[in-house]
């Protein structure tokens, strides 16, 4: 059902956690299910996002496609951050079963609303 | 949103792994959300569960309703662990959402379908 990278980042997901005074914060909830989930960002002077870290409540598919978007933003500009899609995200972990893919989408949102948030602080 | 104790059991939960050559072991479906827990018992001559794990790619409240209810159904006899209910494990967690009880129903079904595979196997 679920391809070895959704497993892997399930079972070992990256860059969990919180970060203090984060440049953005971004929290988002899933009206399908209740779950929630939270971003932090630490963007430098040059507008580079030096360190994300997540916190989840949300299902495996959740956690390793949070896991997987944390890895793609991570080094890169605030524009292209903004740039990559869910369905960038899962193509990366080779795909999704179709009843899971309104759980990607909280990474997606959780990371756009924290982008939103540096935005509005800047 | 959470209790303290659903919070404390999502993310320190008990019990999670496998049992290998387990006395019944139960494999669930959750249709409402796709999601799905696997629950290995260790049953012993007389009838007690001896050790129970458990696996999910559940969210949080699937977590940690199947950490409260292997540590409910440990020591027990296959009876009286086939009397406890969902209502007893999320009493014992002070609660749910209602948007969450659905989830919670996966550890209720994966103890009776371990239960009723060591029936079968004895
Ligand atoms: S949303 Fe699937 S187990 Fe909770």
């Amino acid at each position: 059902m679920y391809t070895e990278k959704v497993m892997d980042h399930f079972q070992n997901p990256r860059n969990v956690g919180e970060i203090e005074n984060a440049s953005g914060v971004g929290t988002v909830g899933n009206a399908k299910c209740g779950d929630i989930m939270r971003i932090y960002l630490d963007i430098d002077d040059n507008g580079i996002i030096q360190d994300v870290k997540f916190k989840t409540f949300g299902c495996g598919a959740a956690v390793a496609t949070s896991s997987m978007a944390t890895e793609l933003v991570k080094g890169k500009s605030v524009q292209e951050a903004l740039n990559i899609t869910n369905k960038a995200v899962m193509e990366a972990l080779d795909g999704l079963p179709p009843v899971k893919v309104h759980c990607s989408l909280l990474a997606e949102e959780a990371i756009h609303a924290a982008l939103w948030d540096y935005a509005e602080k800047n």
